[in-house]
């Protein structure tokens, strides 16, 4: 499974360099950022032709920052034209995971699981040290 | 308060500056990296002083990326010698959160806050297109 990270400026750089500072080098993953100066026009046609040089029958999972942001209505305009997989308000451990899980698991089992690991993705260490202490 | 964010490598800058496209320039905000030549001890050290450089009796809320990561364990060093706050796992919808409601609300509630919405911070689009089409 192919994942595309999209992201108001270099949000989705940062997140695809600190991951793999922390599980190696990835292949089959790019990440794209929008900047002030950048078209959501251009942004789309640079996601399409991303999608259209990959693998035949590849099943690809686009993550974006933040809901109802520019990235994120560019995927979702995307959404009406492909049968492409979307989880927004990524974060690194979650990245993490769908980087591991991916090759184990199709596109509806790896965003399920996904689901089911974000709330505990985000801790209050504050509590959590009370609580184990 | 102030926000400290801590991550490896580019992460952290890229929230700031992704979030700070979204919402504008934004004061008494820090972004550390950690990238594979620097020592955790180094960062600790830059952390303490930023600390120590800050405005008397202000609140700091310290945002890392991943739950045992060198750069959370670096922040929970720091919480045995300060009474500092620390939320994991950041993403951009939370990070916009704090940004917007940290002069209305002190530390604990603020964090309770962010608890609450960190759920609903990440969505796999396609079940909610679901739902709501």
């Amino acid at each position: 499974m192919k994942i595309i990270v999209v992201s108001h400026g270099s949000f989705a750089k940062g997140l695809l360099e600190s991951a793999q500072m922390i599980i190696g080098k990835q292949e089959n993953v790019v990440a794209f950022g929008l900047y002030p100066t950048d078209s959501t026009h251009t942004l789309r046609n640079l996601l399409e032709e991303e999608m259209k040089n990959s693998e035949d029958k590849e099943e690809f999972l686009f993550l974006t920052d933040l809901f109802h942001g520019s990235p994120f209505n560019v995927v979702v305009s995307l959404m009406k034209d492909y049968p492409i997989y979307h989880i927004t308000g990524i974060n690194l451990p979650l990245f993490i995971e769908i980087m591991n899980k991916r090759t184990l698991l199709k596109g509806e089992e790896l965003c399920a699981e996904i689901m089911k690991s974000a709330k505990d993705s985000i801790s209050d260490v504050k509590n959590y040290l009370k609580e184990v202490m």
